[in-house]
């Protein structure tokens, strides 16, 4: 069987914490761990291959993290995994449709999100199981999430055993409690087991329109070591869900009722309920520096720095570098509404954090200023930036750990820790870190403009020139 | 008339704004203005010289202060001011006395904290002239702040007409609501006028011993540019305040009432009230950077970055670099048990800021890890730090804005906007700027060990080698 993980995400729930370009799946919530490395090893339990199908600007995210979970507890398998890049995202029914084109039709796949967190896996494996012996029988199955409380955030599933009466839209409170009481109402997961060709047989029948443009996307795709769509054709898909392309229209629907202790943390509200708490029931999560709390309970508190909280209860205090979010707890949907806001402002702020993850590490602004820049960067083992030059900025290089293999202009030459080397303004230059340790390195950029757009490429590892 | 200035300050009741080296008298509040700028420039137009009392780690950032403040608006004299330093604090009444003692026992001193909220200047300068009239003819004067709601956070003083009749500790509510109604009653607001020989005789016969110990302490004080005590010397004068030595013993005591619009800012509750509100009555101060709310009313939210509220009320929400409070309010009395607690964990944070002020400018720690810690240091035009080397670390020096002046080994050079320098581990080096604009730089320090206390320092202008 092969797992599609679906690793879309627009990062705005879980503002600050989650910006487009570091999605709620990627961050270290729990154990420091995140929820796509967990459901990556999650699956790998059940299914012998992976297709990872995800946006250009996450891909090297996820693959860091595959990798470096990979190094630390030799827990993932990354010999059968199949990454698909979508240019632009068009919601599941595409992005789906993308993942079966590229296997055999009698293939059993399982598509899974990449950002629930499942607490009881036995209980998962099981209806895994039970799902799979479902589909090779030729249905499309979905997951059916006992319902713990009446929440009208999500859409229902009238079931009658393992046959689905209805798909039911978000309800409203009073409809939320007739169903938890009704029994036979199940949240709807979007979990999808299936054989590739039914799949795709239905969405045939259903929606000709995503069947036809996925197929052409499909065929003019690039297929080297991952399978990437062109712009054109991805926009080319009409943007539809699962759920109403196929699910709600097909007659080979099947549910597999699942009490798995299963949570979208779709809000912070809802991570609170899944953090561990303070004899207070104040949450606080792996990442969390000191917590000082006087006559404070029922908190979520997430900061990387000291915080000290008096006399205040159930609230939600999110911290980060550039941005603080201080809202009542069950007011987390409204967080939408202040990243609108910012967006409308042109704020970087939605998109990505003081560290940004880059192919070949990561960076951090430390200063920002008039005329120049400072930045912590990290250069992964066997990993180099392109090759390129700046024409407003020079750059001084000072490293701290490891040592850095360095390119100006035609001489090659080593800077080791506690060396340091400068580039000036106009000259070719490359960085490489041909160690077997993090480079670990200062950057100050001085010059009148340091944009991260003045920027010329003229080689690349990661092939950033053809984006 | 000569406005003697106390400067002391724990850093607690306003934590995290405030540490014990940035007491709240120095933070920038109001109108990029410090209570210290404000109260310096307030007393010049009653008073045609001051003298200000000031523990050895404050002075530097009390003289910048005042040198900024001059720079910029010329409002400042600087002329007649005088320094004492005090290398420990052993509360009002020693602190005046020794001022009082370098003064012609026939001036009249105004002394006034400097962490002091005054709205009403005219209202103000009319009770100083009144104080001093009072003064002249021998009296020991107290303004009491006209009550504006029953506060059980200060003492009170019970007057009739000018006399006083009592001095009444800090009431219960219902006392307090008592005062207030009797309508004769004070806020003691720590504000005083008299002769100096006045006060000294008054002490002399109330206090006998701070008296013979701080005429001890003057006498052999370091009289060059300023004054300074030594570390035995204070120690061996006993702690009191000029409440309780003198003004609640003297029958020499009179009452100016005052209704000046005073504040103390004793607490985050007491600055909510004072700084400007938007039509929701969430208070900022200029220091803040964008806030966002929904629904959020009535809180005080003071960050320098972009701070999102939700649907919360009535909080007190104090973010800095390295410490963030949330607090209800009307509990900000609790924040000193925070501190507190802090200082039981040895912990850097009621003490200073990641900016901290030096006798030549400042230092901003940008990053901190195993083996290195990168600063932006600003040095002011004319200062130099002290001639000085490291045993542990090596520093990169790359200079962003003006010119450095390096004194390395035996040489002395240049190091101008975008190039740079090294300073190897235990070599002997200097920086200075000689030019007429800040000196910008950033330095990377690589080494074992790049704790601030690696440092010997061989000569230097602020005369920190004999602390």
């Amino acid at each position: 069987m092969t797992n599609i993980i679906l690793c879309g995400g627009s990062g705005t729930r879980l503002w600050p914490l989650s910006r487009t370009l570091m999605p709620k799946q990627f961050v270290k919530l729990f154990e420091g761990e995140s929820l796509f490395q967990k459901t990556v090893e999650r699956n790998q339990k059940a299914c012998d291959s992976q297709f990872i199908v995800s946006n250009t600007e996450q891909y090297f995210l996820a693959v860091d993290q595959i990798e470096e979970h990979n190094d630390d507890h030799s827990k993932l398998n990354i010999q059968h995994l199949t990454f698909l890049l979508e240019p632009v995202g068009r919601n599941t029914a595409p992005a789906i449709a993308l993942a079966c084109l590229a296997l055999d039709p009698e293939e059993t796949v399982l598509v899974t999100p990449s950002d629930h967190l499942i607490k009881d896996e036995v209980a998962y494996l099981e209806a895994v199981e039970r799902a799979k012996a479902l589909a090779v029988q030729g249905s499309l199955v979905t997951f059916g999430i006992t319902p713990q409380y009446p929440e009208t955030g999500f859409g229902y599933i009238e079931a009658e055993g393992e046959d689905v009466r209805s798909f039911r839209e978000k309800p409203d409170a009073q409809t939320a409690q007739s169903y938890l009481d009704a029994g036979n109402y199940y949240w709807n997961s979007g979990m999808f087991c299936f054989k590739a060709g039914t799949f795709l047989d239905e969405l045939q029948s259903y929606a000709p329109e995503i069947f036809e443009a996925s197929v052409k996307a499909y065929g003019q795709a690039k297929k080297d070591d991952m399978i990437r769509i062109s712009h054109e054709d991805m926009m080319a898909i009409p943007e539809d869900s699962i759920d109403y392309a196929v699910m709600e229209q097909s007659s080979r629907v099947k549910v597999v009722p699942s009490d798995i202790a299963w949570s979208d943390l779709g809000s912070f509200d809802a991570l609170y309920e899944e953090l561990p708490q303070d004899s207070n029931g104040n949450a606080s999560s792996s990442l969390n520096s000191e917590i000082i709390t006087q006559q404070a309970s029922n908190n979520l508190i997430l900061s990387e720095k000291l915080v000290a909280a008096i006399d205040v209860d159930d609230l939600l205090i999110v911290d980060t570098a550039d941005a603080l979010l201080v809202s009542q707890k069950g007011s987390s949907q409204k967080v939408k509404e202040v990243v609108k806001k910012l967006k409308e402002r042109n704020s970087e702020l939605p998109n990505i954090h003081v560290t940004a993850h880059r192919p070949w590490g990561t960076y951090t602004i430390l200063d920002e200023s008039n005329g120049y820049k400072v930045k912590r960067i990290v250069v992964k083992p066997g990993k180099r930036l392109s090759l390129q030059k700046h024409f407003h900025r020079s750059e001084h290089w000072i490293v701290v750990s490891g040592t850095a293999t360095v390119t100006r202009g035609n001489k090659e030459y080593l800077v080791r820790a506690n060396e340091s080397t400068y580039i000036p303004m106009g000259e070719i230059h490359r960085l490489e870190n041909v160690g077997k340790i993090d480079l670990v390195m200062i950057e100050a950029q001085v010059g009148e403009y340091v944009g991260e757009d003045d920027i010329v490429r003229l080689a690349d590892d990661f092939k950033r020139m053809e984006n």
